[in-house]
């Protein structure tokens, strides 16, 4: 790819991010605009809060929130940074070992509702670029209470996204996530899984595609399997064991999570980073 | 040393960490019974229970875990496990190359308070023998409203019990906790320090000697400290600063804390190692 390609592939990769983020984000907003739950009626709907900030060393982002009465906490992420990678990463990453310097942009979405029946997410796609270039991502649920309706429904949805990049695209990508999304040291899963593919470094138009499908279908079946169940009430105990569930996830950020840890470790923005962390969580 | 003084030194180490913590969990308890604060009436004195386990591969511990009024979580485990370590970690331990066989006993601590004005704390001391043998430890003060003279106290003490150890020991303890007890990502300390000390394999008498003083000092000020501060009351807005400074313990011990990950991934028990979270938390 000449340098006049490379730009090109910058310039439509970050404001395909940044479209998916406008269009989720509405999306999310509605669902705050809909709810009918007694409970909610107590609060405004939410809206997001935009906030942008900037990278020591190249780049920066903007970090949506919304605290609202549908989504407890949400944070949907665009960021889009460039510089050169510490000695100690760069022979981690491929495509780094002549020549350090990076260019990355992704979008990343944590969601945590506030009724129990409502499933948490995870989504995040990116296009990073050092002499190699690539597209990885993966989106997952995590539902307090496992319902098989919306597993099935979110797996189709997923598998619909993979057909077009390769016969066995949704079978790798789902096993990936299962080994993934893992948590050894409790021996069980975190959620009920999804996808998660990295260093796609197939064509660039090819992998692009595939990427922007990831997002529509993220965009298509999460806001539905929310609406499916923002309006049921909940029980004391149902919160409880939701805010301890949510533990769970904050084990697997913390401890495992590549993402997180490498940008913790790059010196990444970590309130961006730590967005993804619960409102609320107990450790009985 | 030879065999039988081995076995010695195993059974006195040992017995010393259970008789520590008989006493420290009794001190704890009497300062449930003491507490007069008007939101303490609500609830009963805590009593500590506790479970033991079995560690697969051998020996194992006692979980002590106490829900009371004045220590909302307070966790007291003390472990006597042996065995061989995986490939992965001989090469890290001292004295493991040539022989992967261990033997480790240990006591750790870690209390969070119900009153936002009471310092949490965290303890912990061990010996630890393979071809080599050593002792390590650990005790810092994580106040969400730091207290000059608390923190001054709590600093004097250890200085006291570490003063027969070495000229030195106490500067040098004191800094390995400032440098370990420390947050990369937030560019902060986890809290006002105490000390922290490893591989101390001097003279067994002398080191152990050291362990005991150093569980003495912890304690002789840590109740009082809690007991400065147990019956005053506290606002909405101190408590709710209060579940979101312990986000920074969570991120602390997950992220960086070196028994943490060395015990969850060497298959310790994640319900022991996981005892120090916070019982309640916010990431806002």
């Amino acid at each position: 790819m000449n340098d006049e390609d490379a730009e090109e592939a910058k310039r439509r990769t970050r404001a395909w991010f940044e479209t998916l983020r406008d269009r989720i984000c509405a999306a999310f907003e509605k669902l705050e605009d809909d709810c009918t739950a007694a409970d909610a009626q107590e609060h405004p709907p939410g809206r997001f809060a935009f906030e942008p900030w900037q990278r020591e060393g190249g780049g920066g982002g903007v970090m949506g929130l919304m605290r609202g009465r549908v989504f407890e906490k949400v944070g949907v992420n665009v960021s889009t940074v460039s510089g050169t990678f510490s000695i100690e990463f760069a022979g981690q990453i491929p495509g780094t070992s002549e020549d350090p310097t990076f260019w990355a942009s992704g979008i990343s979405l944590v969601a945590h509702l506030r009724n129990p029946h409502c499933p948490p997410a995870h989504m995040n796609t990116r296009h990073i670029r050092t002499a190699k270039s690539w597209f990885g991502g993966g989106a997952d649920l995590n539902p307090i209470y496992p319902d098989e309706a919306d597993t099935r429904a979110f797996h189709a949805r997923l598998e619909q996204a993979c057909a077009a990049h390769g016969e066995d695209s949704y079978a790798r990508f789902k096993k990936w996530a299962d080994e993934y999304f893992f948590i050894p040291h409790r021996g069980e899963p975190r959620g009920v899984g999804g996808i998660f593919f990295d260093y796609l470094e197939g064509p660039f138009e090819h992998e692009f595609a595939f990427t922007r499908r990831v997002g529509e279908a993220f965009l298509d079946i999460y806001p539905e399997l929310v609406a499916r169940h923002m309006d049921r009430p909940w029980t004391a105990e149902e919160r409880a064991h939701q805010l301890e569930r949510r533990g769970r996830y904050v084990e697997f950020n913390l401890l495992y999570d590549r993402g997180t840890q490498f940008g913790l470790k790059t010196g990444g923005n970590p309130r961006a980073i730590l967005m993804s962390l619960p409102p609320e969580v107990t450790w009985r």
